[in-house]
């Protein structure tokens, strides 16, 4: 395997299964001096925390962080933090009856050929509960980067067929939503549509966009662990994603140049409000305004500043930041485990009509969500910590 | 920097600029053994090369592959292969009045601000012409895959709002097609387009698709280096790509799990037909036949073994493969090049009106099939190398 | 930091402090199916766990060590593996007073002067005990390389001025010997002269010396990963060693070609008995047969296979092995902590004298025994892995 | 392989073989800014060039080096730097009498049993040429050290019997010599026993020395990628290498802590003359003024700041330099390729009688000296960029 560590200099690894004793990470490379608590890593744990919601599973876990290395005096010391989360309740024996089918969907069948055998309960190392180390890490990553002036926040931005619209933006919603959807509206249709859903025990996919605020400019390793390219990673290595844009993204393909390039003006000319690609602005719900913040890093003394009209490229060109707003979705599958009939292969070779029993989430999503802030937050750290010796100047 | 270097145990380190001496690439860690000639890597590179429709560039490039090392008597020997390619027709002086602009669309202020200076000429290593090193290495790949069954096509999906229809597939068509698309009629209507994209001095979009079939089982590392993942990072790698699905990608994201989930079924059941996502079948032409000839591969001997109804995965579940077809896309964004003024910033942080001139492909996607292909090789043979000590038996 | 990890393939990540809550370590890469229990890592750390002898520590620590994941119903499954030991017998206080000093022979400096600060209770994370996890891996190791037929044995060569003499060699002996020397009569003379330094409050060196039979021909990587090279690294990774040498080592500088090569013969030959450099042989005690046993795993069908005569090489040419024995030799300082006044910066830059207290091993070579045992199994195991593409045959 | 890169922010990629079209490097992760231009590598290539003496190789090679990319304008662009230098004067023929043969000493036989067949020509990969790639990405090191006040000095310790006497270092003489042997006498003796080795058909191993200055404090990862750890696999790394000594090296194992551990004075104390490990200073021949020198790096405004007394640590401690000099020793094996009669390993099993011919140094310890000082530079430079990122200071 050797596949759980991520980060080069900030470096992340992850280790644990759905129903063993434990989860955790490790997160080696960590500036020392960072003011760091439990509570500071409860707080984003918190957020994936099942059982919060009838939209959730049912499953009851503290989820409980313990720091057991790398903190002293209530400041991190640049040896590797290990951080834990004790399983506690595991019904393992609902899972005794899928050992021998590879559930559709899932990653059953890759395991077994891979490994010649797995831990089948709950998934086992690919269960969603493997994303708690990330978000312990991320949590770090993301204090860090607020001390530099980066914000990384998301959301969902669609549930099935239900799309939140950026003209209802509304941050202080998106603080209390169940979905974590920053749309009142759409997140009402989105529980009309789950609820659906669960009657007839079918589950959902949906969106999750992400903004990244203060970045600034040239972060990014051309040419292949560009900006994009290592978020690419990130996300596509989160269980259910099955895509990945940047900025304007798939509909980049259908424009044109002229269209898709995104030109700078004074901020005084006419005509200058900038047209970004369709999206939430969590920060302000302006676009107007979350479009300049993502200069005003740069230029953050000059009224007059020139700003950006668009951003299709999502704050990355070249596979660097260009210094403004780093935007990316991320298009998650509807959960695969449904109590529904379905016709799965079987570790024998045969075909089995099954029912998936257990606690499952009829969308992932809103659970997701900070998974996708925490595994951007890692990849910008560690690219931003690469970048310090980009010149001579140190 | 220290970016160039994609691979874990197949290591793949690009070098060069547009406009410098020579690009080229090292590989580290081929296999011992195989046969090798400059003539099979100057195949691949000679699909990339300028200079062969209107609808290219019209910088000619002899493009000639030299192998420095790594080959004895036509094999490879297990050592570092160096492969150089000599820069030839360079029009330095093309681009001395852009040395202070900020081209919209294009890398260069965000190497100016990481590196403090760039070199301008031609894009410099943003070029597209640094894929070169990733083309002569996937050559590479892509001959010990097919050695192992496995093979990587891939072709263009839709160039600007024209789009291939799957019921037309020709894999016929596509070894003679101008614009890389096995669909005649797509095609036609495609050049249309680009004419008029091309008088307009604007340019396009697009997407490229790419199976892969012949997979084994099992292959990607969970959690953070899932094959999906790496494809990601290889993908966005790619200079002008700004969004990456697998299988059915965004549309999964609006799915039902009922829907979407890949089931089995025994091949003389009715209605039997599987359903795969909008793409094409190089191969075969046939959804039918090839579908099954991703599971051929694991029960070749069988003529009853169940089958795949559908590919919503994309052929990988749990970042590993499951031994049906892997398919994926990517999004081109336009050729940012364009001789229209538009408006960009400059170095001292003012605005100015530019017309970019110099030679440039109204659409790169064409082009990029290639580069696509290449990378998705290096991508599958490094994690078909990792997966070899997965388990005890060797 | 981001230097707690080592291999390519069989990946450790150490983490924990001295006097922190837990330490441990993550095995990521471990091939699946190999049975695996607590029990047989225990085994291990007890080799290095204090308060056996009274040449070690007085500090008493369980060291019990929890296997938290990545081993399923007794085998391992091929994801991550995370071990734990708790720390129990904390003194912190014992070191309260060496907050502001930096001890002489200690990292003391490094880390505050890198990091600002530091976890000053009983070295922190330079302390011996972070090769717990180490143990704890290379337990792991050791296991997966004996069902290849590899062995790897340590043992302490020399404490102080005290060396073993290779005439006097007995297997047996080891296994009962304190100090973990293969000749009765050196231990005692050694026992002597611990003992005399720990009634004048000062501290020995030594060296350990490690043999690795039953190595199959061609491991290693050229040209940065040779077998020698990261079995150097591995070696000086361990806190206290100062010079690594492999088979003749600092010898062969003052040979010549003509002695220093290695010559193979057969072995009815007259005057066949291999002069090996000087070191012990801990399955038979004898030269002639040991250096068979290297050549046998290549040969073993074959009664009149040549044999090397020498084994200047210490079983390594090119960074790669040889299929004899591996032979190296780590030289460990004395324990810095001694109870002897000392003068030593403080870290305002003054100097004090001080006397330093708590619990501290008179030697450590005899407790690195296995710290050098793990490190190189560890090492080899992951070559090993690595070779398994260096041909197109599998 | 898969072998052949070296760092992790400052990355070297090393490829070619000794009679293939070319040798080379690519150097990534070159900070910006840099001014290089061929010449400056030059002078490195000509210190390890063949044919300078008669204790050297006869082949005759202009070792030209061409930078391909990564310098613009003559600074380093943060990009790729790709460095060739072509094979001008190969005598192939001399070697296929050996195609079938395993000399003794070299890597002949690792290379047929892990990739099944060799370049054999010269060595093929494991030539001494394949150390001008190192040679070339050294002097960039070397060049930026130098802007930050680090200085690499490495000579000639020992050639066979004859070592150098460190009262009678003359860092004057050591610029002249054909030995790079910085004392006189020891030379002449030196070049007299080489003459008879020459005269027998027969080599010389000898030992290098190294002696870096101006280190900062705290450079070095633990607990794995420790300065020492990553010199010892730098230098075990080189061709011939053995046994690898940091400071006190060897010695310090027979030592008491209490001789070991290097305490601090004030420099107007009485009897303050510090004893080092023997070892030469090439800066100023004087070990007090040296000794010095590696502190007032830290205290250069002090007049009064304490001194270390000894330095058998050599400069490092828990892995990380404590500012002052680090000394460090590697023992090369005598060069293996012999005229004399010696009985080796054919590919078919036998033993054989060979004499080798062709042009081979008696002794190759003064061409490696650059070789030496370049690879440790490299991985000071490395370890030097990657703590960067340790504090949150940045």
């Amino acid at each position: 395997m050797a596949g759980s560590t991520f980060g080069t200099l900030f470096r992340v690894t992850s280790w644990g299964e759905s129903h063993g004793k434990a989860l955790g990470v490790v997160v080696d490379g960590c500036p020392a001096g960072l003011p760091l608590s439990e509570e500071d890593i409860q707080v984003y744990l918190d957020r994936r925390k099942p059982g919060r919601s009838r939209y959730a599973t049912a499953r009851s876990e503290g989820d409980r962080a313990q720091i057991l290395s790398g903190v002293f005096e209530g400041k991190t010391t640049g040896t590797p933090i290990s951080i834990l989360v004790s399983n506690e309740d595991q019904h393992s024996k609902d899972y005794s009856n899928i050992a021998d089918i590879y559930r559709p969907g899932h990653a059953d069948l890759g395991f077994d050929k891979k490994y010649g055998f797995r831990d089948y309960r709950g998934g086992g190392r690919s269960s969603g509960r493997e994303t708690i180390g990330r978000v312990a890490a991320g949590a770090i990553a993301c204090r860090i980067l607020a001390l530099k002036g980066i914000r990384v926040t998301a959301y969902t931005k669609a549930i099935g067929p239900v799309s939140c619209d950026p003209a209802r933006f509304d941050a202080d919603y998106l603080k209390e939503s169940t979905l974590c959807m920053p749309d009142r509206e759409a997140e009402e249709r989105a529980q009309a549509y789950l609820n659906r859903c669960m009657e007839e025990k079918d589950s959902s996919g949906g969106i999750v966009e992400c903004v990244i605020t203060g970045m600034p400019q040239g972060i990014g390793e051309p040419v292949f662990d560009k900006l994009d390219a290592l978020l690419g990673q990130a996300m596509f290595s989160i269980g259910a994603v099955k895509g990945v844009e940047i900025g304007a993204g798939f509909e980049a393909a259908g424009m044109r140049g002229s269209e898709n390039n995104d030109q700078y003006m004074y901020p005084d000319s006419p005509g200058n409000g900038p047209s970004t690609p369709d999206r939430y602005h969590p920060d302000t719900g302006s676009q107007e305004n979350s479009g300049r913040s993502g200069l005003d890093v740069q230029h953050s003394d000059n009224e007059n500043a020139p700003m950006k009209m668009s951003n299709h490229a999502g704050g990355i060109l070249g596979g660097m930041s260009d210094g403004t707003e780093i935007v990316l979705r991320a298009a998650f599958k509807p959960t695969p485990s449904i109590a529904r009939p379905q016709s799965a292969l079987a570790s024998d070779g045969s075909v089995r009509m099954i029912e998936i029993r257990g606690r499952h989430d009829p969308v992932i999503v809103p659970r997701a969500v900070v998974v996708v802030e925490c595994m951007a937050a890692i990849t910008v750290l560690d690219l931003l910590m690469r970048d310090l010796s980009s010149r001579l100047d140190w």
